[in-house]
């Protein structure tokens, strides 16, 4: 459970800390990284984590996602998880830029040979939290929400869909939303988890929220520019649809005019997730 | 005097536009960027002209420094040049990282083979800015501020003080303040100006603001855990000693507690430089 610090980087008034452990589940040393906010040196601060896109690292979204301007505000720490294992040898990981490396999608791997370390919904939602509550004391485990982008929104989507209660919010920038239908999600579940599209189901951000009881209240923003929702791998209208057959009310979905599928969409609008998380989080 | 448009990209409620044209001062295709903020689609906005360090291009700080942030709510374009001609083949301009290549420090080279394409001090003073303005009828040419990072700031301290009345204000991050006093100056100045120190004086900020007449208003951020600062490279006390030596007031340097090189820093304290480019500006 021991953590590496690699680098301590003053933002915002906080710390941003590059950091890394060996990670049972993945089974391989994982990078991450953690801003503390200034709030932090003094008391107990909630954990907003967001989950990075299809071949970016933890480090993407902490020069260029501006989270840190308003986590620092709110008092809030950010939990920037890497995007699949690194190193193992899978055969082929290597060979596609939207699977394997960079590509875990936010599931365990259930196929050959993938199932050997590709287990990044474990690692998310219990390795690596286990992992930072340990190491940072100034950290309270009872808050903490979910944010991402893109394959990452996915991520935030399904992770709060399928576990009720564990986390106090959920938004998203321009998520895959019903994965069992673009060619993405195709692609990623059939590699991992094999040809049984039940299976699938439990991963789809779509399906997931036609079984969901109770209040929701989900931001996501998606940008009319953005390449990736033109070409129908976001879908964001079927987790809307979806939504509304179910009787279930409380999604939301800002379509930003002319906003792209870029760090420059997220940054200008990471304080309004941030505000987001705030309301729960700080309650 | 045409500028091609490479990429619009939506930020902050404005747009970032990747632009290059054909500069006859540095003798090849320049890129470089502008933020345009929200409020230049119905009124001509001021602008503040931002200039890049070492081995930077004008994408650097536009991704990962914030400007847009504060320009936005200001309503002031920000102009990012790059920094030094690009393939221009000058023997020995790619030999190294801190001269040629993505490193102009804003000086007209006048020792061969330099002399020949490396002239980054007209082309920021005067061709950029005149082929920016002719393009962009909402720009106010008669409302420009200049701020920079590292050999920008030493770019914006030497251009402000080199021509009173051009710019409205002056600020700087980490600025290389003394450069004949520095390797990086030293090894700069002797390769673009050549051997007669003199000439290096009329570039350097510390020996200039020793002939400043008038009143002066210079915001300056520095790290205190910037290696560079630590290395002796920036130099910034000795531009406030000889400011006050010579009765210049109003250089104020503020040494920021743990805050290193990078644009974590400029990303924390750019809001502050917007503001203090907008009492100016904004008048």
């Amino acid at each position: 459970m021991s953590v590496t610090t690699k680098a301590t980087i003053a933002s915002f008034g906080g710390k941003l800390l590059k950091l890394s452990h060996a990670a049972k589940s993945t089974k391989c040393e994982m990078n991450f990284n953690l801003y503390l906010p200034p709030q932090a040196a003094t008391q107990k601060v909630p954990v907003l984590i967001y989950l990075s896109g299809l071949t970016c690292t933890a480090d993407n979204c902490s020069e260029k996602g501006f989270f840190q301007h308003g986590a620092s505000k709110k008092g809030i720490a950010v939990l920037y998880p890497d995007t699949s294992p690194r190193g193992l040898e899978v055969p082929g990981e290597n060979d596609a830029w939207d699977f394997g490396t960079g590509a875990g999608f936010y599931v365990n791997a259930t196929k050959a040979p993938y199932d050997n370390g590709y287990n990044m919904y474990s690692y998310v939602t219990e390795e690596l939290p286990q992992t930072v509550f340990a190491a940072f004391s100034q950290l309270d485990s009872s808050r903490v929400s979910i944010t991402g982008h893109s394959m990452g929104g996915h991520g935030a989507l399904t992770l709060f869909l399928r576990n009720p209660g564990k986390y106090k919010s959920v938004s998203a920038f321009a998520p895959i939303s019903n994965p069992i239908n673009c060619p993405w999600g195709q692609k990623a579940f059939s590699g991992y988890l094999g040809d049984d599209q039940q299976k699938w189901k439990e991963h789809d951000a779509t399906e997931l929220i036609k079984q969901w009881k109770g209040p929701l209240d989900v931001l996501i923003d998606v940008g009319t520019g953005d390449n990736f929702y033109k070409q129908g791998q976001l879908l964001p209208e079927n987790l809307e649809k979806a939504a509304k057959e179910a009787g279930v009310e409380g999604v939301k979905v800002r379509y930003q005019p002319d906003y792209d599928h870029s760090y420059f969409t997220m940054a200008t609008f990471s304080d309004d997730h941030v505000e987001h998380a705030a309301k729960y989080l700080l309650q």
